[in-house]
């Protein structure tokens, strides 16, 4: 592994587990057992790093979010869309987990940020739509909006919510997808309501 | 009002409308067209604010979160509620709109923070079964579980999920209690959806 991304990922991490604005620059070096000199000879400053993974982030996010190419046949289907888009989010959880304090320093990614959630919620709807067409539900249009917008509100506030809820509950990113098959459950047919099922005794036994 | 009392009040606009490490302390001053040493005299620094705001919250919390007296008899009663709680929220917002920083100034905030999570949960989970107790609501202990986890969280996070939403979405309070009602309507009886299905026209159109 290249030094760069030696800092990458490590930056990754602490930025993950204490937010963006907790973590000095030089922390970094000091993380890594690397001299300040090195690690300023890589990056000028904090918010090139900060920059950098962003856009690791929406690259790594837009194969997911184009969602699947055939129309979903089963709520499987929409299972694996989920999973893979919870799984990247908590990778990067330090964008969502300090919104204030990053759009602060990055005007721009505000914008960016909003566009990447304004796809995502047509995605989840356009899911949705496939599987009322497939059979595996039953909604009508506004049920289908409330559930995309909260499937996408789960997905990205969860690992903010987390830090205020009891320390002794299970708060990762199965968790978090129980929660999601469990919004939908009450509008599937009854076959995928049993798959549902037992997809989420897996998270929570 | 008092001039302790009129900086309180501006300084939570402030806060809510910017988060709390947005705002220097001396901003609070020149939004009230007062003298630095003025506000110095009744808060020697941001945090004696941020403690004071917080604490209030917290009291003014207490009555909300014990609950009804009587136990629920229908839908209309948790509406109430509901209502009621996501107005606390939304006045005080600026707390669950940046918890990061707020944690790292305020290292108890956390502990008490999470212990009024948790009494809302079981809140929110005591009314809803005595919701099914009343027969209104068809749900099992795993439902309501998931249920009153998923209105917290949309009672904490929806505002700062607002933030990465399309500029012309309305994220009011509105949409938010129309949000959870939403939730709920699957697992209510007939007549209760009805009502639901009102209430929440009432949010949208």
């Amino acid at each position: 592994m290249t030094t760069r991304e030696r800092i990458l990922q490590a930056s990754l991490a602490l930025f993950n587990a204490e937010g963006v604005a907790n973590v000095p620059f030089n922390r970094i070096a000091t993380e890594l057992g690397m001299s300040q000199g090195n690690l300023h000879y890589h990056f000028k400053r904090k918010e090139e790093i900060v920059d950098w993974l962003w856009r690791r982030f929406e690259r790594e996010s837009e194969p997911i979010l184009a969602g699947p190419a055939a129309p979903l046949a089963s709520t499987d289907d929409l299972w694996l869309f989920l999973h893979l888009g919870f799984e990247k989010i908590h990778d990067y959880r330090f964008i969502y987990r300090d919104i204030d304090s990053l759009f602060a320093t990055f005007p721009l990614l505000g914008t960016r940020l909003r566009a990447l959630t304004a796809q995502s919620v047509a995605t989840l709807r356009r899911l949705c739509e496939e599987l009322v067409a497939a059979g595996c539900m039953n909604a009508n249009d506004d049920d289908i909006e409330v559930l995309a917008m909260q499937m996408m509100l789960t997905a990205t506030c969860w690992f903010s919510f987390a830090r205020v809820l009891p320390e002794s509950e299970d708060t990762g990113p199965g968790r978090a997808a129980y929660q999601v098959l469990s919004l939908l459950a009450p509008y599937l047919a009854n076959d995928e309501r049993v798959y549902i099922e037992y997809l989420r005794r897996k998270y929570i036994d």
